[in-house]
């Protein structure tokens, strides 16, 4: 995985493409716009963004996502236009220099292009194919855009990355723990009848080793996450004084936490395997589950998750239910931080 | 059915939860906002609920009020966000300790508490699964929401009430009539092809019952409402001064009669089982249908359908097409009660 | 085809409804909008449609049309409310006077006469539903909507015509050649896997022939419009001194040419019958397809389509990704005509 190149550009795509000094001065204006600190008057902020749109476009379901772009719009005084592809848009085609005859009407060269002469940037979900990872590692349509669009794009969870949240979730730790450095930090891999995408695990991974904290991931073997991301996530560690250690039993990682962070995801040795995945993971399910008994061996550690979240499936409803879970404010967060990073990507355009 | 004690709080679920003067009081701000009435100019109205964001939740169809939640926010200075459970949306299980590992990705007590950090109150539809009345008496939905959400819950339709078309048909009646005391209306089942819920009924049996009207509800043996709603109806009735009474034959209840209700609903001794109920009804076909000899018996009647309505099937298009038909304006006033509702929900939040 | 009566109505349905006196208003309005011309402020502009909300109907679905409208709206100070027939809302059924006891749940009287009660017009989307030919051509669900509403119906592609996207395409044309008098025109049919809707060929040769054009209008025999779509185009083109003549192949009526449209749609001969159409133009797919060799005989003309294109089918990506494309600018037009048709439409309202 080379260096990014993209922060001197307002795209924002990637959980490694910002310095720590960047994402620090991003959640330092999404505290602001929280807790309304700074000069700026509650009448003021409905301002920002006058007269700027938010072309949101979904090619997966979502439900903070879309709430969260649309009111952060709204609330700076913008517009937003929800569309979703291939219900009510038409199907898009993202490989170049194929020939059309298939199921897709529109590629997304016309798109991009065509969405850059009307709005002011735009946001996108799109999730891996689940085919090959060599071909979704690519992230083609979140990169097909940021090649093709003339405005900023702003990744709302594609195949790689989920940046967003990554900032959400360091803005959480951060608010609650009130600091991040050497904090130990469980990001634990969890059971889910369904083989889900990485985007969320290689997204906190990055900011809780960009943060420098005390990182500790959790996982049965043959569910490693992408070693350019595990490389990428060690050099951020490094340079920021902090750790990042791999376990083979969430329980071996329990102890001095402060943070749970539970999530599942996809073998990448099955992938696009569902069934030999299913079958692979059998025997994981009433281990890999977040129970009351977990959190209590913690420091006063606060569960976070970011939803949607199977309930007596990867976590207990008793943990979600009590006052460890911090999901909540994570899903909270989302609206801060990305008016945060709207203001970056659209004020000036 | 237990007295509700929903009326000092800020959630609007039961067609029963408000008093007389509770009601008149919501009409009243609605026929200001519909015939401008009051100090308030137009301007200062479109700035009653700036800031706000109402949530509008479909877990079903809908037009009407699709459109008048949305209008109603904006034309008051908010702003509201539309989703569709399900469609762009993840589906949501509503079973309280279930093990999720079926077909839903977010538990509705994840959906409520996150929404409440975002919005001010949600406007939801759910209705009925269509197995057990016993089930779905319960509303788990709406009453799920009002649990676990921490902002004002207003009921677009649920299992047991759609209050805001009570509202807006017991507005448009008053309008029409200029009073409800001792008015004769005949609320009658019609045929359908299908076993449709018993909100709407409900409702402007409840509302027409606790304004005093002299009320006949009219169906044939077998399709009862429950008898909850009946015992609920004929004290709320008696407290005003006025009547309910049941007919087994709607013609037999014209004589008279200022307003004819027409709406088809599902026979609860046959719920659930959709095949039964439609050979039951097979011979009801003919009859069970608002004519415009029918109209003609009424004392210059008026004909209301809360829509949408199968021409030619409940109802003639003649009916609909001639000036008994009060459907429009009863789907106008919809917008104007949403706003008399919405103003009592947000306005303090 | 009867002399329209609609230019004194604020429908805007049809393009040739307009005569070339009004359309070029509608076109001087919509640079006015595009280039800030004109004494008008930014900040005027925002609010001329204050107050004022579209409704903006979905039978099919749609990219360009459901941002530009939303956005022109929003834009001019106005609110959108975007519905997608059969998805969210309910099911329309646009025969007169059937018996409604199968699939569609609402009336489109209804739903005509309720939207009246709420916005303040709207625009629809109804593609043909491409049995009969001589069924769609009377429109029934534009001109039911048209029939039925009490506020201006604005067509967003009928079964006969996209009248927007002509505006947009002659807009296009006027600001590329600067002036459209005379110029050498190739409207050319182009091979694609479906049948597709005449509304985009019909209304860019209506308006290209009332600007008086030269249009040469290039099908393969069998793939000829309809009868009186053609008579009324020589007719306006002999109005304003220009010509229509057809090719029977496009590669004839490329030189000279300063605009190349291509666009396929479906074989009046066959309509209805998708394997019979499909089996007629196998032999078609080679040759019908524009491509760099194409666009370098003309005299530096531009490549016009109105989106969506399926790339290397009807077109070669290389010409899309040349200089020669002008499909951008169309796309970006469709905002700035419909505002113009929108303050036409609405303003008054």
């Amino acid at each position: 995985m080379e260096e990014p190149e993209l922060s001197t550009l307002k795209h924002f795509i990637a959980s490694d493409q910002l310095s720590l000094d960047e994402t620090r001065a991003l959640l330092d204006e999404a505290y602001a716009l929280k807790y309304n600190k700074g000069l700026i008057t509650e009448w003021a902020k409905r301002t920002l963004l006058i007269g700027k749109s938010l072309g949101v476009i979904f090619f997966d379901p979502s439900l903070r996502t879309r709430v969260t772009f649309d009111l952060a719009m709204q609330q700076l005084g913008g517009h937003s236009i929800v569309l979703d592809v291939g219900k009510g848009v038409w199907k898009i085609e993202h490989r170049e220099k194929v020939v059309m005859d298939g199921d897709a009407t529109e590629h997304l060269i016309e798109a991009a292009k065509v969405m850059s002469r009307y709005i002011n940037g735009m946001a996108i979900r799109a999730f891996p194919e689940g085919k090959s990872w060599a071909d979704d590692k690519l992230d083609p349509i979140i990169n097909g855009f940021a090649k093709y669009a003339t405005v900023p794009i702003i990744s709302a969870e594609s195949s790689v990355w989920h940046p967003c949240q990554g900032l959400a979730d360091i803005m959480t730790i951060d608010d609650r723990l009130k600091g991040t450095k050497k904090e130990p930090i469980v990001i634990t891999w969890a059971w889910h009848p369904k083989a889900l995408p990485m985007a969320v695990p290689n997204s906190i991974l990055m900011e809780s080793a960009k943060f420098g904290m005390d990182v500790r991931l959790a996982h049965p073997p043959g569910w490693e996450l992408d070693d350019d991301i595990m490389a990428r996530a060690r050099e951020l560690s490094a340079a920021a004084g902090g750790s990042v250690r791999v376990y083979d039993n969430f329980e071996d990682a329990l102890s001095g936490a402060r943070v749970v962070y539970a999530k599942s995801w996809g073998s990448l040795k099955n992938y696009g395997k569902p069934e030999v995945e299913a079958a692979a993971k059998a025997d994981l399910r009433d281990h890999w589950r977040v129970r009351m008994r977990h959190m209590e061996r913690t420091d006063k550690g606060i569960f976070m998750h970011c939803l949607p979240t199977r309930r007596n499936v990867e976590v207990d409803g008793d943990v979600l239910d009590s006052p460890f879970n911090a999901a909540y404010d994570e899903a909270e967060n989302r609206l801060h931080v990305q008016k945060a990073v709207l203001l970056r990507s659209l004020r000036a355009e």
